[in-house]
């Protein structure tokens, strides 16, 4: 039996050494993510982000507990992936888990799992995209991809989910209120969160403004991006709009899971109904793919350009005779491929 | 006279001009880029990064405000460049200039230039090195690059500058504790702004606590990453460590500015010192020219690929035939040049 087939079969075990592998990017993580890939297309993706501040890991850890204990209907099988794009290192993830770790420990139907970025962005990227692969595989009902803030590179990770949603908490100062104008484009729930401090109810009339004038349109579905429109004929022309709700919650204090849920479950109708959950999922594979070829392309450059051509190029930049423009220029022509059997 | 002359003239009409060119990455602009990129490399350039609700943009005004109007000695030559990855649009960073505008409004020796994410991150990097290398090139002696977040994004924007400032603030609450332990790493001062907080002088002690743990040694130098190890033998071995200090700061009444400057001037002499500014200097120039590259091979790769090819792979990963990693095994064959002359 491969360790794929532990997978499939839902043997934690084989899921925590496959994730290990996809994180150190080995051969063996690869092979298993290759036999993972036709089971996944399942799970609900839901990315989570928002300033650092607004309690988004108490808020997904109360989620998780609340699917695992739904006052109606059969509990879902929940996994969470921490991404911290800040941290070269782990400290915060860790920091992360702990708190988690009191409600959730030594429940089989929940997973945590954090990432930390080791080296390069892109790299966490195309990390985080396996491991949720891995575990959509494993047949999680719903998999949280949660990020430390929010960062273009978090907003990045966050997007590509089915599910969008935008934590905000009261007064956390002036900066925020910039940084919610460009965040509020990708979120699909808007979450306020620590509702019970002072000042709630003024985030609150504040989102409600700023999404009336927002007019929800045609656009407010399509702020996927760029590639959308590659696979944008899914949608059906007359499908209805989504207009992101505003949900109150305090998670230290469990209120509001209900709501968040109710609002998490309407938004997958609302996906489903228009089409949109599957130009979603292709959004998502492309950027993945997109991502993964172009570290590819890099690699197999790099192996076919001399060492001592590189550096002889990188000095002339460093010295300040030639231009960023001009040296790209050179090393793209250092690895033409030479024309044989010319008349020389 | 060319445009690019007029830039070296200190012609702010010019300036503004190629700035736009670069932002919009007309060949206009890589041309002037091309005649300025000589006269770079005598900018001091400082990052400033921070957890949103720091104040990290009043700082940066007051310092700009500080170094036109010193204590003693000459003005400097003050340029801020203000990044927000995190959105799309230009509304967090149009907010951040109304506030600079009414101290700094007229003064020649100001500029100031607001940079939106403007689709791939990979561009917004590009552009801001750009934008730095023409602002270095017309004789600003102090640029401030400045991020809204404290994101990847942010933090590999702010890190590559010569100097770079981590701002914290009291009372953010408990995940930003989770980002110093991250952030800590790239700081080569810590700042400590809204110091008459309540809350000040333990924000402080933990600031100072974290730095003794993290024991300064050769790898507190070597922060900046992988690829340092290139031009690292610049560094002179014997050369005396740095230790990050930490300068309390108010920006809103002006108070600390001294001390600041106090700090970014012996960080310079030891840089200088050391040779590290010069390290610095190689590694920025290094990711800039890998960022311009790796854009220029994923478009010629485009360039060569038949569009049919392309999308009959992706759709086979849509629907879950091909996994990611054969696709671009096969999107990488299917540019491999076909050889000729071969008996067929």
């Amino acid at each position: 039996m491969s360790i794929a087939e532990d997978v499939l079969a839902g043997r934690r075990y084989a899921l925590s050494r496959v994730l290990t592998w996809i994180e150190n990017d080995t051969a063996e993580g690869q092979e298993a993510l290759r036999a993972l890939f036709p089971h996944t297309g399942r799970a609900h993706l839901i990315g989570v982000t928002g300033a650092p501040g607004t309690g988004k890991s108490s808020l997904v850890n109360r989620m998780a507990y609340y699917y695992r204990h739904p006052p109606e209907g059969e509990p879902r099988r929940v996994a969470v992936v921490a991404v911290d794009p800040s941290s070269p290192f782990t400290g915060g993830a860790i920091l992360g888990d702990r708190i988690r770790m009191r409600d959730l420990a030594g429940d089989s139907g929940v997973f945590i799992r954090s990432m930390a970025s080791r080296g390069a962005l892109g790299g966490l990227a195309r990390t985080t995209a396996g491991v949720v692969q891995a575990l959509d595989a494993a047949g999680f009902d719903l998999i949280f991809i949660e990020t430390v803030g929010a960062g273009q590179a978090e907003v990045d990770i966050a997007r590509l989910a089915h599910t969008t949603l935008v934590v905000e908490a009261p007064g956390l100062g002036d900066d925020v209120q910039a940084i919610k104008a460009g965040i509020l484009e990708i979120a699909d729930i808007l979450v306020v969160n620590k509702a019970d401090r002072p000042g709630a109810m003024a985030t609150l009339r504040a989102l409600t403004e700023m999404l009336k004038l927002a007019h929800p349109s045609q656009e407010t579905i399509m702020h996927h991006g760029q590639r959308m429109t590659a696979a944008a004929g899914v949608r059906k022309a007359d499908a209805p709009l989504w207009v992101p709700p505003v949900v109150k919650t305090v998670a230290l204090n469990n209120e509001g899971m209900d709501d968040l849920a109710a609002a998490i479950a309407r938004h997958r109708a609302h996906l489903e109904a228009t089409g949109e959950w599957q130009v979603r999922d292709r959004v998502r594979l492309q950027t993945e793919l997109e991502n993964m070829l172009q570290e590819a392309l890099m690699q197999h450059w790099r192996s076919r350009v001399p060492e001592g051509t590189y550096r002889r190029i990188l000095e002339a930049v460093f010295t300040r005779r030639l231009a960023p423009a001009d040296a790209v220029a050179q090393l793209l022509a250092a690895d033409a491929p030479r024309p044989k059997n010319l008349p020389t």
